[in-house]
């Protein structure tokens, strides 16, 4: 089994029902939704939505505001314009316009959005990170699990 | 392509140094290191430390504080004792205990603790949740991509 994992990634946020409306009119369709906590599979691994409160106390942090921290979850995509399309239709659904998309200095072309609770997305190109068809991420030179 | 995914994580770190120290005792082995970046490949996904103050600036947000937010990363693994180890493996290294590991109401055994930046990891064996060999997550009833 890889060390190098992560496979659950979950976000507190404030209003449920409201996180829930904007990642499903982004795409995201529900894999299972239970009493307080929605999941949704990726490829291989699995984002949910947790309430804020819920998510302190569980962490053994309870009563701990917790905000928006530093942390970026990214897509990345093959072209420069499907990331224009994908800041543009995530703008569209509600989220908070960070940085537009541009080219950046390590050669790769970027932009950068927050959800309705303030965890902040990027989507990007990078042109020396070759994507697989399903939209998965491997680094040239990585070695197998 | 997929529209459930993250392909990258970019955690926030005070000193890059003790960051990548603390993840390669756990047993993180990094796949690029760059100036002020290091990139660690999981299964079809890429974790990044990255400077705080760096990726305040890169999310067009200069000079924002920022903390500990409302997130978990989670490593499930296959049984409790699996986790008991994982849970003494990261104290071991330097983690910050957060929740001993202990059985849960959802029917599970999960544990919590921090990285040296305050990053929250949920460590934890849930009984339908099933994982493949490699690790990685697919939720029962998950429809293919």
């Amino acid at each position: 089994m890889r060390t190098e994992r992560v496979t659950l990634v979950t976000l507190g946020v404030a209003d449920l029902d409201r996180a829930r409306a904007f990642y499903e009119a982004w795409g995201w369709r529900p894999t299972q939704a239970q009493e307080g906590v929605v999941f949704y599979q990726m490829l291989g691994a699995v984002l949910a939505l947790f309430g804020r409160a819920d998510l302190a106390e569980d962490q053994g942090r309870p009563g701990a505001t917790l905000g928006t921290g530093a942390m970026t979850l990214a897509q990345n995509f093959a072209t420069e314009a499907e990331v224009d399309q994908a800041y543009a239709a995530a703008l569209k659904v509600g989220a908070s316009a960070l940085v537009a998309p541009r080219k950046v200095f390590w050669g790769g072309y970027s932009s950068y959005v927050a959800d309705p609770d303030g965890h902040v997305w990027e989507l990007a190109m990078n042109p020396f990170w070759p994507l697989a068809a399903d939209g998965s991420l491997t680094l040239p030179g990585a070695g197998e699990a």
